[in-house]
C-alpha cells in the first residue's frame, strides 16, 4: 500500500500503469473476457467490479484527449446499451461502441487486460491513456 | 469463473488452495503485513478485506480438526483483542494468538501467503487445512 | 482436493478452467492425439478416459449457448460415428463433426488441451465455455 | 502411450522411474498429503487411487533387495492398520511403519512425490527402487 | 533404466517418445545432419549409429500404418541407395525418399530430432507415430 | 508516469514500494555502495543523487512509528558526521548509526537495495517502512 | 561506477552500447512514449532528460556517418520545430523529423528503447551508432 | 581447456562447434558487426582479431566441400578488396563477396556469430560447415 | 562432431570437460547409480558402458598428479574388486576404494555427473582433472 | 566496442565491473583455475593471458586503498614466487599470497571470476575495488 493509491490497485498493476505511455491501451474485462487468452500481460482482480477498477485508474492518469479513443466498449448483439455504460460514460467525451470481434483483435494489442469478476454483460472497456 | 467457485478467489488461488495436503498452512494478511518478503508463494488480493477472503476459502476446504491449530492471529502488543477477532472466531473451536515474531517464522513456512488490502490493524490470520 | 470438486480434476487443470472466458476452448484427447505438439497448454490425465474427463468439466462450467460450438468431435474417415460419441452427445445441444486436419487446426488455438488415455478412436472433443 | 506401459504412468512420471537409480526413494501420496508442499519434483495423478498407482510402477522397476527400506508407510496415530496396506503388503517382503513427521523428512528427501486422489487414511507408502 | 526399456533410450527420449500422438514425426539423424540447427526439441545420442537407435524406438511405438509415412529418408544427389537404407527397409512396407531439401523442411515440424554419431552419409529417417 | 508518483521513482521501484509492508526495510545506497552483490532485489537509479531519492520515497510510504529503526546510516570510521546526514536527519526522529559490517548484513536482508550514484562518502541510509 | 563513463549511464546500459554495433539504432524517449510497450530491450532511466541522457551516450560512441541515419526525431502534428530540437541538432548533421507512425515501426526494431523522463514534447530521437 | 583444442576457443563456442551439421552457417563478425542485435546465438571474444579465431576454427572442423558456400565476406561498398581477405583466402578456394544488406540476412540465420574485435573494416566472413 | 574429439562425447560434456580445472572432480556412473538425484549438472550418456566413456575422456585430459585422486571407485560390501576395475586400474597409478555413502557426498560436490548405462555393478568412478 | 574501453574487456564484463562497489572482489583466474565450479559469475577471456586482462582492469577501476586487500595471489606449495607476479607486483602497494584453500573460498565469495587462459601455473590474482 502507499499513500495516495487507491487500494484496489495491486503493485504489479500500479507498475504497469506506470510504464504505459501515450496511446498504450488497456481493458477492463468482465468475469466472462476471455482475458488470459487473450492478453499478453494479465491482471488479475478477482471480486471486483469493472466501474471500480475504471474509476481507480483514472485516478492516476488521464485518457487520450482523442474521444475516439478514450474509452471503448464491447457492441452488443442488439444494438442495445448495458445500463453499466452509464457509469464509464461519466469519465469519456463519448463511448465508442467496438464490435466483439474487433474488440477482441484490440484487446491482443493492449498493454495489459484486467480481468474483474463484473458480472454485468457486456461490460468490458478498453482505455487509451493520454499526455501526462 | 467456475460454477459454485466464490468470484474473489482467483484461478492462481483456486489452484493453491487445491494442491494444499492436511497439515499446510495459509495466511491471510491484513495490508500493513510484509506479505512479499516473508512468502515463497505469494497471492495478491488488493482492495478486499480479510473477512471475505477468510469465508470465501472456508467454503472450499475445512480447517484441520485439532483447535490449535484451525486459526492463528497475531497477538497485540498489550495483549487487546482487536474487533475482527469476532469475525473470525465464529469459524474455529477458538483462535490461538501468536507472538509476532513467531507468527512470522510461521509466515516464512506457510504454503502461501494471501496479501489482502484489510485496514483493520493485527488482522493477520493463519489457516490449517484439514482433511477432506 | 477441494469441496465440490470433482478429484479427476488437477489443480492445474481447475486453474485453467477458471481462467478460460465465455468463447475459449479446450481440446479433450484421446489416447493417440499428438496432444504435446498441437498444445500451447497441456494437461495429462493419464490412466483416465474421457467420457469421465468430460463430465467432470461439465460440472464446473457451462457449454456455449450456441449449439455449432458446443462440442465439437473429430469425423472419422467413412462418416461412421464411433459409439463413444453417444456419451457426448447427451451434454449437447448437437455433436458437430470436424474434418481431422480441421480440428488439428482449431487444436491449436485452443486454450489447453487434455490429453487422456481413452482407447476409443476418434474419440476427440472440443469444448466452448459458455456463460457464467 | 508406448508398448508396454501402462496407461496410467504420464510421459513425465515415466521418465522420472526411468532416471531413479538404486537407492533413490518415491512417495505415493495418498489425496490429503501435503505433497506439493514437501516435494521437490511433483507429479500430479488426479483421480487415481494409490494401489493401481503402486502395481503400475512395480511394473517397471523392482524394489530394494533390503526389506528395511521396499515399501515404508505412514504409521497411524492409535497402531491401527489400515485396510489398504493388505493391498500394499503383497508387493514387499515387510511393510514398515514410519512415524508421521519421520515420514515427512523422508518424503522431502525423496526423488520424487506422486499425489493421487486416494480416499483411504494413511495410505502413503514410499519406495526404494532396487538393482536393474 | 526400467524393465523392458532399451538402455539405449534416454529418460528425456523415453519421455518423448510417450507424449508423441498419432501422425507426430521423428527424425534419427546421423552424425553430420544439421540436428541443433532445425530442432525445436533435439535428443543427443553420441557415440551411437542409427540403426541401433531405430531398433530400439520400434520396440516402443508401431509406425504409422499408411506406407507413405512410416519411413522417409534423404534423397542422395544421385539417386543411389547408400548401403544402410537396407536395415532400415526391413521396418517398413517402403522406404519413401524425400528431397534434401524438403528433407529438413520435415525435420523442422518433427516433434523431435535425435542426433546421432552414424558416420554413413544419407544416413537420416523421419518416423511417423502409429495408433497404440 | 503517473499522476502525483514523483518522477524519478521507476515503474519497478513504485511496484516494489506498494509490495513492502509493516517492518521491511529499504537501503539507499551511494554510488560506492556494494549494492548488486549485497541485494536480493536491486534497483538502479544512475545520475541521481540520494536525497532526491530519499524525499520521493517519502511522498509514497511514512517511516516506522519507532526511532530506533526509521533512517540507519553507516557509521564513519573517524566516528565524524557526513553533511549530507543533515538532510537526511530531517526526516527522522533521530539518525542511527550502524557499524559498516552490520549495516552490510542489514543490507543483506532488505528487501529492495536502490543503487544511486550518489557521489557523498557514508552516504547509505536504511529506511523501514511504518504502517498506512 | 567506473573511471570515465558519465555516472547517468547505468551498468545495463554500459553493456548495452557496448555491444551495439555499427547501423545499430537505440531511442531515446521522452517520458510519455510507450517505450515498454513497443521495446525489445528496455532500459529505464526515471527522473532524468533526455539532453543529459544523449550528451552521455555521445561521450561513448559516435554517430553514424550518413547524417540521414545520425539522429532522427519524431514529427510533431504540426510541422513545428520543439524547443529541445536545437539541443539535440548540435550533435548531427542535421535532425531528420520521422512521421510519428514510422517512428514507432522503427522504434520496434530499435536495438534498445531508453525510457527517460523528459517532460518536453516530442522529444523523442532516435541514433544509429557509427563505426569505432 | 582441452587436449588439442586452441585456446582462444571457449568452451561454450567449443559445443556450439559440435554441434552444428552440414551446412549450417557460422559468422565470424568484426568489432563493429551488429553482432548482438543480428544473432540467435552469439558468441564473444573480445580483444581477438578474426584471422586467429579463424584459423582456431579449421583446426576443428572442414569447411563445406562447395566453394561457393565455404566463405563468405561482406563485400565492400566500392567493390574494393580488404588486405584481411588475403589470410581468409588461404583456407577456401574462393572468397565469395556478398552484397552488405544480403550478408545480414545471412547472419540472421547462422547457427552461431562470433563478435571479435577485429579493428579491420569489411572483415566479417561467413563459414559453412562442411562433412566429418 | 569436430576433429580429434571421441564420437561418444556430446556437444555438452564437451563444453563441460573444457570448463573444468585443476581439482575439478567428474563420476562415471553406472548404469544403477542415482546420478539425478545427486547430481548439480547431470550428462546421460545411454547406452554405453563406462570403459568406453572413460578412455574417451582420458583423451581430452590429464589427470591429477596425485595418486590419491586420479581416480577413485566405489568400495564393494565386501571388499572384493569387481572385473571391470581391471581396466580403469590402467589409467591410473593406484584405484582408490571410497565406502558407498562417502562417495555419495563425493558425487554431491563433483562438477559433473555421467550416467552410463554400465550393467556391471560397482562401477562407478570418480576422476579428478590435472594441469594442461 | 566504446570510445575509451580497451577492445578486452566484453560488454558483459563491462557491466559487471560498473556495478561492483567499494569492496568487492574478483579473480583473475590462469588456465587451469577450477574458474566455473567457484564462481557465481563467471566471465570467460579465453586466449588472454591474465596480465593483458588485469592492465584493461586497472584502467577503468582503482584498487582498494588498504594494501592488504589491493592484489591477492595464490601461495605455492614452495613458497617460490612465480615469475608472472612482477608484473602484477606494479600495480599494487604489495602482493598478499594467500594458501590455495583460503584463496579457493575467496574465490567463491567473489562478485565475479574472470577465467583467462593463461599458462603460466599460481597466476590466479584477486582484486578488490577502490573508492571512485
Amino acid at each position: 500500500m502507499l499513500k495516495g493509491i487507491p487500494r484496489i490497485i495491486s503493485p504489479e498493476l500500479l507498475k504497469i500503469l506506470c510504464e504505459m505511455g501515450h496511446g498504450d491501451t488497456l481493458v477492463i474485462a468482465d468475469g466472462n473476457f476471455p482475458a488470459a487468452s487473450l492478453s499478453s500481460k494479465l491482471i488479475t482482480l478477482s471480486g471486483h467490479g469493472s466501474i471500480a477498477v475504471l474509476e481507480a485508474i483514472l485516478e492516476l492518469f488521464p485518457l487520450d484527449e482523442a474521444p475516439i479513443t478514450q474509452i471503448g466498449v464491447m457492441e452488443t448483439a442488439d444494438q442495445s446499451k448495458p445500463e453499466i455504460w452509464e457509469a464509464y460514460a461519466k469519465h469519456a467525451t463519448e463511448l465508442v461502441p467496438i464490435e466483439r470481434y474487433a474488440f477482441y483483435e484490440k484487446a491482443k494489442n493492449a498493454y495489459c487486460i484486467i480481468a474483474t469478476s463484473e458480472s454485468a454483460l457486456y461490460a468490458n472497456a478498453i482505455l487509451t491513456k493520454g499526455v501526462l
